[in-house]
């Protein structure tokens, strides 16, 4: 089968590698109908974060069941469904009290199961991780696209929604217009928020972010952002969506909170050490901080619903679609920002 | 009227200075009968954090009151009153939402409104900042005692266990075995914790932790205090309450805290900028960071009611008394370990 594999910063290529096969009785075969190209990819991309030369890439997919071990029961061959960014037991501590990414028993994607962006993967533990899309759905091409955000971007958004503690009625500023932020005011939305400030760089991405439910956008950079979103929720926001990671933008989102509030924050914290977060006012200011790394698995049955019912579609993120043979396209037109987000379509 | 300056790092002396008088028509003078020498006014007198010499120094008062400006509503003179660290107008957004620290109009001690550890001190905003002591508890000394805590440690202790999410049943991990520390295992117990382990590094101090209601003590330092406790609560604790706010007790906090869990700290953060706080292990875990400088005004009320019913007792930290001449041995005797709290009786 066909797979894309990192070879070094900068470069993707895509090989003929073994098709996985079931290895536990718990494992299911998936074959990839639909992937993406995920922000995060980008940090070993570009040389910013490690990862061995010669690894599978993407983790992000969704496809059609071709076979299950022997304990599989709550999928089939046939069955399309969709998995997380994290492969989850489904019945530890932590994945019953909702938070599958510290399953004491999980594991990432792009070992040996595959990577996901590839032409198959094998899911572990298949109960715990993978979801079924109803039959009634599975083939509606437009559906689907809606769903593919829900194994990463759009549970992760909620992930930093929920943990900035945004409820009915909120005033909150999301901080990042990729397609976490982006996801970030949808959930924000959904979650009942009246006043959602979208702060990026991008006046084609704040366009979607309006879309999306933003009710203003601002576009500045460093202290005159901050100033502006200040101004505009005179005295900051209560609930604070962080979905970039980097010093500068957690230095933001402490900027932007009002005293006794609380951000959210769901992007892999990227340089904050060595510049050091602003824990002084955070302390001042009673500034709490909440999330880390997205169990969107928790949130799966609840955001799926709502896009099968027509009410959450963040499928707008996705402005390239690629095949497999154009993953290492994708990578680059994400980085050069061409790309919000990229859709894979291995074509079998 | 005589009163403690700082005179530079290791150097306090007592002084005569000008007796306050009134400047506004909210102020209160208030002569101080009971005051305290703060863990956190060590931070000055180690040369650790910067302070002007010659400024007065003390934040803890509790006295009679002597003369109020004509808009003072709550207190009027012959009333006993305590202060918290911080003077606070009352009717704010912030006082009005108990985040009194963030008070629009509040002020520290040790401005020209005198320091704590003096005669005399002038309060700003009476009405918003004084609590009155019951007339049928003004006179009991052992009550007072008990009481003085809530204008600073008690409070500190208590929002350090409330924003880690202490609860009815809940098994918590407390770090620090300072004032500050056994005070957040008393507020810990008053909370309904089931289970309290206590860290700290005196065995004496350990022992009153056991007296206020610690359930477990762990005595040993870093990786191995890290493995005990977190072998204690099979894996870490949902609530940990860091009452320290050093670097290596911050990343203590963070060890023992189990995935999902909540960190709640009151300690000025000190050289956690420099290590890095271990935002890495935070993400990973979804351990989320509250707290912050305690509106203890917030939660006088509350307290005072338990003292006053003989329910909370924190006096047993005041391990050392001096009158006013003998605040510079009362610093002494906290920045040597030989007191963990040092109480003053200004004598008249």
């Amino acid at each position: 089968m066909r797979a894309a594999v990192f070879q070094g910063p900068g470069e993707i290529t895509v090989e003929d590698v073994p098709k996985p096969e079931i290895e536990a009785p718990t494992d299911a075969i998936v074959r990839v109908t639909h992937t993406a190209v995920c922000g995060s990819d980008l940090w070993f991309y570009r040389g910013e974060s490690d990862r061995d030369s010669g690894t599978r890439v993407g983790h992000e997919p969704m496809g059609i069941v071709e076979e299950v071990g022997d304990d599989v029961r709550s999928v089939e061959p046939g069955d399309r469904v969709f998995a997380p960014f994290v492969v989850s037991c489904g019945h530890c501590e932590f994945c019953r009290k909702g938070l599958h990414t510290s399953c004491v028993d999980g594991d990432g994607w792009g070992g040996d199961n595959g990577g996901g962006q590839g032409e198959y993967v094998r899911s572990p533990h298949a109960d715990g991780t993978l979801v079924r899309v109803p039959d009634r759905h599975a083939d509606d091409e437009e559906t689907l696209e809606a769903i593919l955000p829900l194994t990463d971007v759009m549970g992760t958004g909620h992930h930093a929604a929920l943990s900035a503690g945004v409820e009915e009625g909120s005033t909150c500023i999301v901080i990042g217009d990729g397609a976490v932020g982006l996801c970030g005011v949808l959930a924000a939305r959904r979650l009942g928020a009246e006043r959602i400030v979208a702060m990026g760089h991008h006046e084609d991405r704040l366009d979607i972010a309006e879309e999306f439910g933003a009710t203003e956008t601002v576009s500045a950079r460093g202290e005159e952002a901050v100033e502006r979103a200040t101004e505009l929720t005179y005295g900051g926001a209560n609930h604070v969506v962080e979905c970039v990671g980097a010093a500068s933008s957690m230095d933001t989102a402490i900027g932007v909170c009002r005293p006794g509030g609380t951000v959210g924050y769901v992007g892999v914290p990227h340089g904050v050490n060595e510049d050091g977060l602003d824990l002084l006012s955070m302390f001042r200011d009673n500034i709490a901080l909440r999330g880390g790394v997205a169990p969107v698995r928790a949130y799966a049955e609840e955001l799926l619903a709502d896009v099968l019912q027509g009410t959450l579609d963040p499928s707008p993120i996705f402005t390239k679609t690629v095949d497999v043979e154009g993953v290492p396209e994708g990578y680059r037109a994400m980085d050069e920002r061409e790309a919000i987000k990229v859709l894979v379509k291995p074509e079998h």
